[in-house]
C-alpha cells in the first residue's frame, strides 16, 4: 500500500538504517541519520535546513538523528541539528526545529509545534498543538495536553529568553499557559486553561488565571473513592513500568 | 488549472464516482469510496492506514467513505474506516481519524483536528483549529469556533475516556474547553475562553472560568433590540431552512 | 540541496522574479506574481484559486503578488487575490485566504491562519497559531503571540463580521481573545489568556477575564529597575530603527 517510493527523494549523504521505509513525496535532506525500523509517512521533509541555509553560500548542513523504531506521520518537518531517541512517534504535521533534543519512547501529537533549542526527556507525551517555546526543560513521563503554551519572553518583545522547566511526572492540561521562566516541580497538575504566574510545587494542583493552588493531587480520588494520584501508580501503559508496577519497577532502577 | 493528474496516485481498489477532482500530489489508498462530484485538492492523503498497519503484516485495510458534492481542501488527512456524508467541505489541513462519522453539510475548518471515535451531526460548522476528542458527540447545527477542545480524560493520563455531548443548535464560542462528560443542551451559547466543568442547560448562556450561568440565550439582543437567539429564527444561510424560515421549515418536517 | 525542480509546477502565466528558488513539490498557479529574490519552499499552493473556481466554470483567477526578498516555508497555502509586500517570512503551514494585504517585513509564524478580507501593516510579527479572523485591521510593528484569536462574530452565527483593529506598537500575548469590533490602541499590551470585551486604551496593560486594565505599560519595569515599555527604545533586532535607535529615527521621519 505504502511505501512504493513514489516521488521520494533521499540524499546521497543520508544514513538510513535496516528496514526502514519511506512514505511518497518525502523528502530526506543531506546528513540525515535514520535508525533501524523506523517509518517516515507522506509529505514530509526531514533534515529542514537551517535559515542561514537560504543565504549564506558557505552553509554547512549539520547532522540530524533520529533514532530506531519509530513513526514519523505526514506533513512533519523536522529541522537539522535536531536529535530524536528511539521509539519516537508523532502525528501529523509536527514541526521540529533545530538544536531540539528528545529522549526515547516520546509521543508528538498531530501539529505540535516545538521550537527548537529545547530539550525533552523520555516518556513524554505531548497531545495535539502543543507549543513549546525556546529554551524549554520537560523532564521525563511528562504530559501536556492541546493548546498548551510554554512561553519564554517575559518583557515581550525581546530577546532574552527564559524557557519553562517541567520536571518529571507532572500533567499540564489542556489549554494552559506556563509564563517565561516558571517550574513546574514533579507530580504536579495544572488545571485546564490556567495561567501559571509563579512556580508551581511538588504535587499540587494549581487552577484559574492566575493559577492558584487548590489542593494536593494526592487528594484527589476517583468516584469510587480510589486515589487517583500520582497518576504512575495507576497508568501503565506505554510506560517502562508496564506489567510489573511502579513500585516494583522503582526498586528494580535502584537496585541498578 | 488544477486537476492535470500531476503526480496523483489512487489506488485501484478506490471507488471514484462521477465527475470526481483530485489535485496534484494526492494520494488515495485502498479501499477508499468518494461520491460524485466531491473534490480533493492537492497534497491529501485519503484513507490513511491505521496505526495497525505499520506493525501488522496481516492488517486488513477498512473502507474509507466520503459522500458526493464535497470539497476536501489541501493537505487533509482522512483515515481509513471513517465515513462523512454529502455536501461536505473542509478547510487545509484538516485531520480526521478513524472511525469517525459525519452527516450530510458539514463544514470544517482549515486545521481541525477531529481525534476519531466521534459522532457528528449533519450541518454542523467547525471554525479553524477546534479539536474533538475522542468519544465526543455533536448534534445537528452545532457551530464551533477556533481553538474549542472537547477533552476527554477525567484523571489525565487515564485510558478510560468519557467524551462530550454537545446537543443541537448550541453555540461553542472561541477557545473555551469543555471537561470531560459534559452535556451542553440545545440552544445553549458558550461564550469565549469558558471553562466548562459542568453540564449547560438548554437556552443558557454560560462564560468564564470555570464557566457560570449569566443569561438565558433569548434575553440577548442586537444593538437595534431586536432579539438575537434562538439564531435559526435569523440565521438562513447554507440552513434547510434557507429561503423558507424556521418555523416553516419545522412544520414541514413535522408534517413528515 | 534544495531547489533543484523536482516535482515543481509552475503556470505559464505567472510572473517570477530574478534569482527566484522554489522548493520540490510547489504548485504555483496562473496570475502569480513573485518578486526578486524570494524563495517559496517545500510542498506550496501559492495562488490557491477562491472557492468559486470549483463550481463556476466561467471562473476567473485574480492576481496574487507576493513581493522580493520573501522566504515563505514548506506547506504554505496562499490564496489568489492576496497582496504581500517585500521581505516578508512566514513559518511552515501557513494559511492566508483571499484579499489578504500585508505591508513590508512581516514575519508570519507556523501554522498562523490569515482568514482574508484584511489587512497588516509592515513589520508586524506574528508568532505560531495565530488566527486572524476576516475584516481585522492591524497597523505596523504589532506583535502578536500563539494562539491569539482576532474575532469577528458579535452574535454567532451571523454574516455581519466586525473586525478587530490593532494600532500600531501594540503587544497581543498567548492565547488572548479579542471580541468583534475591539480597537486596542496604541503601544497597549494584552495580557496572556485575556479576554477582551472592550476597548483598550493607549499604554494600558489589561490581564484576565474579561480584561481590566492593571497598569500603565510605562510602569513595567525589569528586574533591574530599567523601564521596559515603550519596548522600542530597547528592541531593536528587525526593526527600521536597528543601529540608529528609536528616537533617531522618528526624527529623520519626521524631516521627510
Amino acid at each position: 500500500m505504502k511505501f512504493t517510493g513514489r516521488n521520494v527523494f533521499v540524499d546521497p549523504t543520508a544514513t538510513i538504517g535496516k528496514d526502514v521505509r519511506i512514505g511518497d513525496n518525502t523528502t530526506i535532506y543531506p546528513n540525515v541519520q535514520i535508525g533501524d525500523r523506523t517509518v517516515i509517512a507522506n509529505d514530509c521533509v526531514i533534515g529542514e535546513p537551517l535559515s542561514d541555509y537560504y543565504t549564506n553560500s558557505s552553509y554547512s548542513q549539520p547532522k540530524t538523528i533520529i533514532g530506531s523504531d519509530c513513526l514519523i506521520r505526514s506533513h512533519t518537518v523536522i529541522y537539522s541539528s535536531t536529535t530524536i531517541g528511539s521509539h519516537f512517534s508523532c502525528g501529523h504535521r509536527v514541526t521540529i526545529r533545530e538544536s531540539a533534543s528528545f529522549g526515547n519512547h516520546c509521543r508528538i501529537g498531530t501539529m505540535s509545534d516545538i521550537q527548537g533549542d529545547c530539550s525533552v526527556g523520555s516518556y513524554v507525551w505531548l497531545h495535539s498543538n502543543v507549543h513549546i517555546g525556546q529554551q524549554s526543560r520537560i523532564g521525563d513521563f511528562v504530559f501536556i495536553y492541546p493548546f498548551v503554551v510554554l512561553t519564554n519572553d517575559p518583557y515581550p518583545p525581546s530577546s532574552e529568553l527564559i524557557g519553562v522547566e517541567i520536571e518529571a511526572f507532572a500533567q499540564i492540561s489542556t489549554g494552559a499557559r506556563l509564563m517565561p521562566g516558571i517550574t513546574v516541580h514533579e507530580h504536579a497538575l495544572v488545571g485546564a486553561n490556567a495561567l501559571v504566574t509563579k512556580d508551581v510545587t511538588s504535587f499540587s494542583c494549581v487552577v484559574g488565571n492566575p493559577a492558584r493552588h487548590v489542593k494536593d493531587v494526592r487528594e484527589i480520588k476517583f468516584k469510587d473513592g480510589a486515589t487517583a494520584y500520582p497518576w504512575p501508580l495507576r497508568f501503565e501503559r506505554g510506560m517502562p513500568w508496564e506489567g510489573i508496577g511502579f513500585e516494583r519497577w522503582k526498586l528494580q532502577r535502584q537496585d541498578q
